[in-house]
């Protein structure tokens, strides 16, 4: 009954357990040569990104230069992780994060770009595409000669993806298919040659010889022919960069190209593959691409604003300003540690991370805001500058929130994966109650535990092992928070049993709680690493980390007098405020920067 | 010792008092005959801003468009509270309010280009102008044939005001002054005719005969020339449609047309004039003209949006969405009532209200900000379509938690400002333990306050006397809240002293706190005198009411179980967010709009 143990750190979280398999020591996947080659690539590409892309003139123009495209062909970026014998560069997600990084610090417009191109727009063809798809399309599409993008959405179905009414059906002739229907929202819809489009399409059940319609994935080219395109949509200044067109229609007629050959096999499967695509893009793209936010405004406009004199001192002294600081790199230490730990994962061949790479993206996108939001604060009236560029920046941000599922479903889909699989559990301890003699220890393990837990006592869950000694009370908060959150998730089972799935009010805050959580194992993860290393990041990386777990603390379990006071928090605050306008950067060197 | 009572809630709240005289009942200010020109003026004003007024186009010309501009000119919009003997309506402030709210219901670049004009931009004149000045420049700004700008921003004073560059100083022939310095973003820049400038000036101190520097407030003609202009300022989208310069300069040379004359008398008296200034901008302008946010989205946008089906279900079912709307109806309800609280007090000549005032304008702005934020999410890839014109919002809104005070600055002035009374009325205690046989009655009242404090006993402050009995329990709750309020502030001073000032973080928790429980008073205030009346929202207001208190609760004691358990606050929110979408509106009428 207990044996399908997850590997996952937040699965386990929910049942109040704690698996530090995924998480501790803080993973890194890179062989020698790997670190080689990225030290060989951070250079040019900062370079090109200093000096030839210009986010401004994108933004005027509504789209990449032309220049900055053709430089990032040149460089391989259009296809990163397209295996080198297809053409491209065959990076890890660890490598691929770490670049992705240098791009959203300097142009999210490009970013977009990038990542709806590989990201997922021929992704699909790259993980699931049979020999004969990728060796047609992955050479031109990794080389730039084509770029991709990914026909979702429609006017009545976004999060609810399910809900597509585009159809795919077979010909009179049965030799191609009639694709039906319009999409809506594709980024790189109006410079893409190749489209990765889902469709309803009869499938039958092998079994009992039953026909349903169901989700499948078509690659559709351009030259097909019968692809239509409205004007770019009226879209709102956040676009400006990224091209993104407002429907692009199939038409009613036959698509002569589209052949049974040009579906996605492994597809067909409905939702769930459509979901595993969004999370694909997820965990490696999109959180690596907002990490360095904080990186990107320190350099210039913050350090600058910090530096402005008023009421006779330096602003970077007052307490308000520091705080804002000492948040952004708290935020920034948080979203880097998570993407690099998910990225780690993959490479080593972890299977379950979506509880993970959703809450990765869901910290990742908020976090980007809540930083940029603050940095206008702290620059003022000069944060409005078109010059400083942050309000674009501001532009460009508020989309994450919202595309590659909403933090709203995500929050939901965090909350019920793990409610499930904890539910799951319960469910096998209630049928070990029928046999207690059979499973005695298992059975005494639990409600020992229970006990204990009911009346305030320690589980004897313990993080020692695994946390550097320097971060003993970090690690102690976060075992109570786990024991709590593992707790109140099974009185919600118990109380709402299935129903539960309809409590969103309830779900939302478990997903808070979740997100808290695995933020706190992430960041004592790697500052443990740090102090254990003895970098010279590492005191820095502790005080960032324990700031983190106090926050959360205060979030769980505060009080008027714990606001007012402040006590270690508003000390650590300050410190990390003058260590980042030092120098240090708002986190210290990002785990792949060493 | 402790004669000095102000009759300030907020005041008193610092020191754990409760003070109700300007907060209960709910003040309303309107004689039958105001109340009766209001009525006559809404049904017009609405119908131009549905008819007339295009933001939309505004926001594409960067201007206010020639015929809407005119139109307001023709209704009267831009003298709305200068005597109507001097060509103006002669609002009241509670009036104003009403109207404003109409104004930035619609368009808030319309409202800023108003708002420059005659909160900021004249209100010198209005207030403190000799009558002489009023009847020479009143007038003409009031009909919109000449148009106020406000000109204190200097490239490096910006919140610190003190600190302006700008020097008046009087020309050799003592027959006017010459100025010299720049000034910057100054709404209205490029239509003014009429600027208050701010400048240092010398002035002799009649006791002393010392001459000082001190900042004074000149009306300065564009017609004076010598007022110089760049161009229009490379500003972020926000400004689109306020028409905002980056720099006026009055010229080295001399301004042959600034005479002693055109000092307003009054100022001179260095920042805390300025400050004053930008008070009554605030307390009456820019809450009013931000509260009814939610309001304008419910009516075509949010309502669309939550109507939108997904899953199987309209999207407004579903409790993530619910809860979303009820907030979004909660923060309209408690801006709404503070900023009539606020106009009723000044209409019935209350003098001390700064302490309220700069808590209305946080509120205000960041509630607007989070209702518009949250509307994008609700509406998901629609939110930012610029058809939508949340996404307008959006950058419209930005700038008013930064321009006329910070929120981070004026976070420190609620707190200071709290705290230095409540500073003086320990220091009185202290005195009089000095002379405890004279002082007995007072001093045991506080000796017995204190003591049942420490030991967590009510204090036997009440709100029974003016709570409607159906709200009890949110009384007690924000008894219990300016109870513990007043005890950690006393205990931040008894540690502080005076070192309190530079204490910035704790006076930001100071600031938070003074800001969620003087919200909780004016929520309380208005839902009671809702029930007390019987009107058909009162148990919609109760329900807000409600929620809101809860809310500050959560934020003062939560736990986690607390947080997942949800309670009272989940169902209130399902009702809150259901009422809205029947037609009731996000918070019910407004106090002027039975």
């Amino acid at each position: 009954v207990f044996k399908q143990e997850s590997k996952s750190f937040a699965m386990n979280m929910f049942m109040g357990k704690i698996k530090t398999d995924q998480v501790f020591p803080y993973p890194s996947a890179l062989t020698e040569e790997q670190e080689q080659f990225l030290r060989e690539m951070i250079g040019p590409v900062s370079k090109f990104f200093e000096e030839v892309n210009n986010p401004t003139e994108n933004d005027l123009l509504e789209k990449v230069e032309d220049r900055t495209m053709e430089g990032l062909k040149e460089m391989g970026a259009f296809g990163l992780q397209v295996p080198t014998e297809l053409g491209g560069l065959g990076l890890s997600n660890s490598q691929y994060a770490r670049l992705v990084e240098i791009v959203g610090m300097h142009d999210l417009g490009v970013g977009i770009t990038l990542g709806a191109h590989q990201s997922i727009g021929f992704k699909g063809i790259l993980l699931i595409g049979n020999q004969k798809q990728k060796e047609k399309y992955l050479p031109k599409l990794a080389s730039g000669e084509h770029i991709a993008a990914f026909c979702l959405t429609e006017p009545s179905s976004g999060s609810d993806a399910a809900s597509i009414k585009t159809t795919a059906v077979p010909s009179s002739c049965g030799k191609h298919y009639v694709l039906n229907g319009s999409k809506l929202w594709i980024s790189n819809g109006g410079l893409a040659e190749i489209f990765t489009v889902f469709a309803k399409t009869p499938v039958k059940d092998e079994a009992t010889g039953e026909v349903k319609d169901k989700i499948s994935a078509f690659i559709v080219e351009r030259a097909f022919g019968g692809v239509t395109q409205e004007a770019q949509s009226p879209f709102s200044e956040p676009w400006h960069a990224s091209r993104c067109c407002s429907g692009i229609l199939p038409h009613q007629t036959e698509t002569p190209g589209l052949c049974p050959r040009d579906r996605l096999q492994g597809f067909g499967g409905g939702v769930s593959s459509v979901m595993r695509l969004k999370l694909i893009r997820m965990r490696s793209g999109e959180p690596a691409c907002l990490q360095s936010r904080p990186d990107g405004f320190v350099s210039s406009e913050v350090d600058h604003a910090a530096n402005r004199t008023q009421f006779g001192d330096k602003i970077h002294t007052y307490g308000a300003i520091q705080e804002k600081l000492a948040q952004m790199a708290v935020l920034q230490y948080v979203t880097e540690s998570m993407a690099y730990m998910i990225s780690a994962n993959m490479d080593m061949g972890a299977s379950e991370f979506q509880i993970e790479a959703a809450i990765s993206k869901i910290f990742a996108s908020e976090a980007a805001w809540t930083v940029t939001d603050e940095c206008i604060q702290v620059m003022g009236g000069m944060g409005f500058m078109k010059d400083a560029g942050v309000e674009r920046v501001m532009r460009d941000l508020r989309i994450f929130r919202i595309f590659e599922g909403t933090n709203d479903i995500l929050r939901l889909f965090v909350a019920l994966t793990g409610i499930q699989n904890a539910g799951n559990q319960l469910k096998g301890l209630q049928k070990t109650l029928k046999n207690p003699i059979g499973n005695y220890r298992l059975l005494k393990e639990e409600i020992v535990k229970r006990m204990r837990r009911s009346v305030g006592l320690s589980t004897g869950l313990s993080l020692k092992e695994v946390v550097h000694p320097d971060l003993a009370e970090s690690g102690e908060l976060t075992v109570k928070v786990i024991e709590q959150f593992g707790g109140s998730v099974e009185k919600l089972l118990r109380k709402h049993g299935k129903k539960i799935i309809d409590k969103q009010f309830q779900l939302k805050r478990v997903a808070d709680s979740a997100i808290d959580l695995y933020a706190m194992i992430t960041v004592l993860s790697r500052a443990s690493r740090s102090l254990s290393q003895g970098s010279p990041s590492a005191q820095h990386e502790k005080m960032l980390c324990q700031t983190w777990c106090l926050e959360v603390r205060k979030t769980h379990f505060s009080s008027t007098c714990q606001r007012l006071r402040g006590g270690q928090r508003i000390t650590s605050r300050a410190h990390l405020s003058a260590s980042w306008l030092q120098g240090g950067g708002p986190s210290g060197p990002g785990p792949l920067r060493s």
